[in-house]
């Protein structure tokens, strides 16, 4: 019934169909090890050991777990993982924040290394190529969208988050992100890393990277042009980077007094600590355009009235429940366009990698070991991360 | 205290101010009668007398009320009122539905009417013209904003509402307005009315008809373009003829079924009845433009998800307490810009006015009776108004 009545404009479609496919995994669960165990005796080509770190519920730490991917299908690439970043989502999602989450998983999706396995039909890469996998490993390949580069909003719904996500070529039955050793990845969805590109440092472009860098674009700045950046986190700090790079004044709004020298050391013109709305009030109606990377509800009516009006305000941090409240008297007041960027496609993804090397832009990274995961996640909630952990894949 | 601590940017700036000057009127309410009788002894010119009807509490039913209008000043029009539009502002805002409101109040800012005095320094009214007023009668005159013809986004913060605003030059101590028999407003916010255009006509294009044509303008629409239309009420039903009459290709969404032939005859392309999302499914990134006068709450990732991505929503319609929610999901998704536009300023109404006399576009109303009013405050509430009632106001 609920499938036959089809509402995609009444969420997320991605979504729902996600949590309409999780509910039905979630029946099954039961069966799940009688169903690997089956898979893994009948499949042709063996599938792949791996290591990593899981989350077992919403409520518990990561645990050592070790796993089972797909054999290397004839177009997949084999990836021997160096380097996994961690992402605000990660915690969101293992969380089970933003929808029920089926178990276990190993979260990640900022994830570089060394191609160790090809199939037959793959010419992008060889073994001993780096390589990266950032927000997603599927797609319908076959819609405009999928065409346009901009995989992210398959029409067909056919999307697939690197973690997490309804996977049937998976013996787990899900997505396995990159806290791990290695990962079976279709070609497609594979980013070169140039060589000069160290790995740890190409791991948080793949996602804080892109999500940033691809709405920055499409705002088509100019230089001079005056770029609000709030919230100077794994994904802010590198959009100070990226936009000061291209020319931009930079406006960094963060709450943690403590970021302040490190966001004017990488360009910004100004930093605004931000108490309460007053600190923001100096600033309404001057930029020309601002992204926000909070990843928690706020005053976005406060923040994106910093805006010219008619200019863009561009919200990529999704919050618990994914709900943000605005006024309508302050859009009227304002008269600020507020929209949201998912990611960025394949193409632009292997732009921002291939930018940030040619740049020399670098996140500002701290590598931990794997046991250190859960207090990093803790870390990264109270605001204490500079600015992206970086798990050194040996670890595992 | 609280007027040292500006926070310009956390709420609606005009609301804040207004609901400051409000409390501190509130107070000195008690001296009112006393006030306006020393007033009345001592002013050069003699106060004029009107016949009204006002909102004396936030949930009274309207009632005759005798009241005094400032004297015409030099740069003022007395106008003589004939015809009064009920907008639904007047009954949010006299229920207090946006915020506190001080009584008792005349409202109504769609106001037509024939010059009956002009100040000395008025050069654009003789006695005889006819003359409109809308939704505001004073602004700083000097702010860029002001200087733009787009008074309503004064950035002196002096934009005075045509009723329940503070106003020092008002016996009552609040503007008054169009319930009533007659009105004294600053020439420079007084619309003219060309001759052809029945001034039954022309008061409701002074708020519903030049709150949907500055942002349909803005859009800049071409000959063709789907625009979608939501809230088929006093506002969305004329939106629809002003867009039809650009040449775009009309989709009108309304939840009453009895609306639809009428849309149809508008010349709306398709009329889609919602009774839930899945009616809106259909049209997913369809739209190049949508404009939505709903009043209410209402699911707005739905309604803006039909647009196409990087094109543009825009909220008219102001709920109670002014909120509306948004996920950021579905942002991430839509990629549409959500966006507000507060009525239009001089300018736009005046051209408004122009275009509807000179393409013939007139309203859709129903004139009543002054004692008619609660009866049709309730049917505006109860969707039934088809589609904008029109006070005869010889009848006060
Ligand atoms: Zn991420
Ligand atoms: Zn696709
Ligand atoms: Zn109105
Ligand atoms: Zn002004």
């Amino acid at each position: 019934m609920e499938k036959e009545k089809e509402q995609p404009t009444s969420d997320f479609q991605t979504r729902r169909k996600f949590i309409q496919h999780t509910a039905l995994a979630t029946t099954g669960l039961a069966l799940a090890p009688a169903l690997n165990l089956f898979a893994a005796n009948f499949t042709e080509s063996p599938s792949i050991k791996s290591r990593g770190f899981a989350a077992t519920a919403a409520d518990a730490k990561l645990s050592k777990w070790n796993f089972e991917r797909r054999a290397v299908g004839d177009n997949d690439v084999l990836i021997d993982i160096k380097y996994s970043g961690i992402c605000h989502s990660d915690i969101h999602q293992m969380r089970g924040h933003w929808f029920p989450q089926q178990y276990p998983v190993v979260p990640g999706h900022e994830i570089a290394g060394i191609v160790s396995a090809v199939g037959k039909n793959v010419s992008k890469f060889k073994v001993g190529d780096k390589a990266g996998v950032g927000c997603m490993v599927d797609s319908c390949m076959e819609c405009k969208s999928c065409k346009d580069g901009e995989e992210q909003y398959c029409e067909n719904g056919k999307m697939t988050f690197t973690y997490g996500a309804p996977d049937k070529t998976s013996p787990s039955g899900l997505t396995q992100g990159g806290y791990a050793d290695n990962i079976v990845v279709k070609e497609h969805f594979v980013i070169k890393i140039p060589a000069n590109l160290d790995l740890k440092d190409a791991a948080p472009l793949l996602c804080a990277g892109v999500t940033t860098y691809a709405p920055m674009m499409r705002a088509n700045l100019k230089k001079g042009d005056k770029v609000g950046i709030a919230g100077i986190g794994g994904l802010g700090h590198l959009a100070i980077k990226i936009a000061v790079s291209q020319g931009a004044e930079v406006y960094a709004f963060t709450t943690t007094e403590a970021k302040k020298a490190d966001a004017l050391a990488y360009g910004a013109k100004e930093v605004i600590v931000v108490k309460g709305d007053q600190d923001l009030a100096p600033h309404f109606g001057k930029l020309d355009y601002m992204i926000s990377t909070i990843p928690y509800d706020f005053n976005v009516d406060a923040y994106a009235s910093l805006v010219k009006p008619h200019r863009n305000f561009t919200q990529v941090g999704i919050p618990i429940g994914g709900k943000l409240s605005v006024t309508a008297f302050m859009m009227a007041r304002n008269r600020v366009n507020i929209n949201g960027s998912l990611i960025g496609g394949i193409p632009e993804t292997q732009a921002i990698v291939d930018y940030c090397a040619e740049h020399k832009i670098y996140p500002t990274i701290e590598v931990i070991k794997a046991d250190e995961i859960n207090d990093a996640w803790d870390k990264v909630v109270n605001k204490e991360a500079r600015y992206r952990y970086v798990i050194d894949a040996s670890t595992f």
